[in-house]
């Protein structure tokens, strides 16, 4: 146990000294300051949001189920958003019962109850390099040994399961008991934007299978495509290449805030049998259900069709503003940084040249206007502290050219700097 | 590590074993049968719900600032919600800080929050006797060792903490860390129905600072007074009684579920500092944030004053309902049942003469067509089989009557019946 200040009767539990101030969230604050142009947070464009849609829906639901809609509801979820989960999910290659479908608070809630299911403390969990940081905090409480998966371009290397089996249960580590299972972003990555493609999903799905190693996929960004919509899920594809056992093997997670908006606060976990009892029970000890008059609304605005017409504004929005920081970037970056133009999601990661700290550019970023995060906390195992995450989502195009402009020169300067050390970070 | 069922890949955390499916919740999916009277469920009477009051609350707050509601917000919660708590707790003669007030998705999410951060597997945690499953249900995948205070009708005895204290300090089990919070519920228990007199409150209040001993009082009732008012809370006392150091050792939860609706999903958790910036993280980790738009709902409907002509309807709806379970029960139960005549809250809690146990009468309750729940679940210690809990809040005073009638029928045969054994379950 720790000790919290003097005179204070409470004492923290040992999992406590996990949890430790989101860096992202803090760096927030610092960037609302008026005058600083945000490319640091993940926040969609309030443009996009269906405004009108939601409040017709809530005037609906309110007139014709306004008493059910503000009662205690089902653990479970509302029964028709999850049969509406299991038809869209349906459309992408998974053969999904709505039974096995929890609704949750934010995707993020599914990540808290499935790292509260299965993570024991010391077990190994494997992760991608870099990997989304908020998985990171959710999984941190139940005090894993974080596991670093050989990442590239693609994602985890082909051989990286493997590795990381066979590194952990022949290594030299603390850790003894086998990886438990590994945590996945195919699409369109937080934050590094890498989508996986085909070949590799379908590398890494037949070689859990083969060790017996089960995935957590994770799929915010899935519908944010630009250029063309991407593979199927891991899910989908273990379900083909082996049947029942390979939909047994791969939990997924699903979010409704990218697609809709965030502040209705709308996820959800599928999950196999065995597990779907323990994660609702779990759901009900940690706030009983997600607010019943969320999913109503957002059930009433889906099942309008509303998406039909919406995602594709969206999608035409966010290229435009993906476009807008890739010719920027080409403009305002000194050489050396490097990225990819990511074909979906909301960020753009980028690698600065060797010997520069993206944590100590920082603070001159924003003595210059502009904010961004810098990458290292996304890191479970060595950082590479040259990475940068630039959020295209939440400016305008203009706004986007100016905020780079301004990251470039910061860069330069850097650069130019004679002690190009003083910009590591202690 | 406990394996799943076979060809399951998964394997769950030690905590899972402590996660089991809620008796309540299950019983009520048998209850929602058509034709059952249910004196079961905690459900408020949906013709309570302010329907047009959220209505209209959600017109403006989408007409006004909907693309705010509708993001992403601070893990903290809404500001002026936040100051709306404040001020409201200051009218109990508590002094609180809007920074100490964490807004949680319903105030269950606050226990799991408070388990998260505070209990350390194995370490004992005083609950009162019986106490609100749900508390018990958060609290146990942080596998705590429970211990259980010896209660009378007034709460925990005036000397129960300390007995708590010695008992598990100096006792002979396994338990070998001193108690280090209880889990207090003043007002209305659940299930108990409850009330602890001002002179209980400042006893206990007393010996938990003289311990050293810190307090989570959890008070989602107390707005729900039929006869008079409640006594000011527990963390009121501490600070008149104990000043700053008092106010340190109380940890305060509430809800709007009761006063306002439970399908918004929102509570609130006032903590000391030190405290706060832990379950903080702890939240961020949970879900980010409760929703926004339900927050900014809420306020919207608070703050024009609606509880003040809303809380006195409901008041007296209540009022008629549990005087109508009183005659009912005064009518229709055999000779040798006793009961509190609760002075607010939702619950009955009724004891049958010995030797009969409530679990065994579910099953031919149900069949006469009224459904309780049984009180052995509610106990974290050796439970009294012979007591359970009626809900006087969803019936109307006709149902109650009728409902009342039939389990008096049922108790009634079952003390005729030749061999009361068997009425113990197994």
């Amino acid at each position: 146990m720790t000790p919290t200040p003097p005179h204070s009767p409470w004492r923290l539990a040992r999992r406590a000294q996990q949890m430790n101030p989101s860096t992202i969230r803090e760096l927030l604050k610092l960037t609302e300051r008026p005058g600083i142009l945000s490319l640091a947070g993940g926040l969609p464009a309030p443009g996009s949001f269906p405004v009108d849609a939601v409040a017709e829906a809530c005037a609906r639901v309110l007139r014709d189920d306004g008493r059910a809609a503000l009662q205690y509801a089902a653990s479970e979820g509302f029964g028709p958003l999850r049969e509406w989960v299991a038809a869209e999910l349906g459309q992408q290659g998974m053969v999904v019962d709505p039974a096995r479908v929890l609704i949750t608070t934010g995707s993020q809630q599914g990540l808290d109850l499935l790292g509260k299911v299965l993570i024991d403390p010391g077990a190994p969990v494997a992760v991608e390099q870099p990997t989304y940081l908020g998985a990171l905090q959710a999984f941190a409480p139940y005090e894993p040994s974080f596991v670093p998966l050989v990442c590239d371009d693609d994602g985890p290397r082909p051989d990286a399961l493997q590795a990381a089996l066979a590194g952990v249960a022949g290594g030299s580590g603390a850790a003894a008991a086998p990886v438990s299972m590994a945590y996945l972003l195919p699409n369109f990555q937080n934050p590094s934007g890498r989508l996986m493609p085909q070949a590799r999903r379908e590398a890494l799905v037949l070689s859990a299978a083969r060790l017996g190693l089960p995935l957590l996929e994770d799929n915010p960004y899935g519908e944010l495509w630009y250029d063309s919509p991407p593979p199927p899920p891991l899910a989908a594809l273990a379900q083909q290449l082996d049947g029942a056992r390979g939909a047994e093997g791969v939990v997924y997670l699903g979010s409704l805030s990218k697609v809709l908006a965030p502040g209705l606060r709308l996820g959800y976990v599928v999950a196999p049998q065995a597990l779907y009892q323990k994660l609702l029970q779990a759901k009900q000890a940690a706030d009983l259900h997600t607010p019943g008059f969320n999913q109503r609304v957002a059930f009433d605005v889906l099942q309008s069709g509303l998406l039909q017409t919406h995602l594709p504004q969206v999608r035409q929005r966010y290229r435009a503003q993906r476009d807008a920081m890739h010719q920027a970037l080409q403009r305002h970056l000194p050489e050396g940084c490097r990225w990819v133009r990511p074909a979906g999601g909301m960020f753009f990661w980028l690698s600065l040249p060797e010997g520069l700290d993206a944590t100590a550019l920082l603070a001159p970023a924003v003595q210059a206007g502009v904010a961004f995060v810098p990458g290292a906390p996304f890191y479970a195992g060595a950082a590479a502290r040259h990475t940068l995450r630039l959020s295209f989502v939440t400016l305008s195009p203009a706004e986007i050219e100016q905020a780079v402009a301004a990251l470039g020169g910061v860069i330069g300067q850097a650069l130019k700097a004679p002690n190009p050390e003083r910009h590591c970070a202690p």
